[in-house]
């Protein structure tokens, strides 16, 4: 396991989900995984799934600036810190942002989202 | 174990720390450690001691804005995701930054740092 291509894949296909269909987000977490976003935290897919798709803003697009990654210790987890821009429809302007994910092995092979914090960069 | 007190006290110590006596943070992290500080990967921590003390300022203030916290899975980690700003000294503006840490419970009751990220937010 190559962490670094798993972050890069995880990152590349998590944005265009975002930006695509944010209801197809559903498949990367699970019961367990938590989301803080701008410091509201939930728990669990149907309500992390709820609460992207309530965000105020229908279209977006993410631009990426830089990936870190590192492995998270011996259960196979890779952490990922992303930051970036935030492009929403009808404004000039984009917000920057700083996100963590931390991701699980699954027993296909696959990796979900067990955690997941989210914060806009104020200026 | 209270994620949410575990993280505030190690925030409040690590940047004291840092800010005070930057050499001493060696006893945060142990071999198994990383940093990725700007992109540079490091681990382990002489190699983490050795970057952070050799930064290209000796006085600095850190400010800290928001802490988010999650714990990271079973085996008792705690994720902490901070953002705030960096104050050098002799330089009149501030430098805002993102940074994560995954801390590890150790046999003495107390945390280590496993992953710590740091990422310059670029206006």
């Amino acid at each position: 396991m190559d962490p670094d291509a798993v972050a890069k894949a995880f990152v590349e296909h998590y944005y265009r989900t975002f930006d695509g269909n944010r209801a197809a987000l559903g498949g990367l977490y699970q019961d367990a995984s938590m989301l803080t976003f701008e410091g509201d935290k939930i728990q669990g897919t149907a309500a992390i799934v709820a609460k992207l798709t309530s965000l105020p803003f229908q279209q977006c697009a993410h631009a990426i600036s830089t990936v870190d990654c590192q492995p998270s210790g011996p259960a196979g987890g890779v952490l990922v810190f992303v930051s970036g821009s935030l492009q929403l429809a009808g404004e000039s302007h984009t917000l920057k942002f700083s996100q963590m994910f931390h991701l699980m092995p699954t027993p296909q092979g696959s990796f979900y989202v067990l955690n997941d914090i989210f914060r806009l960069n104020y200026a």
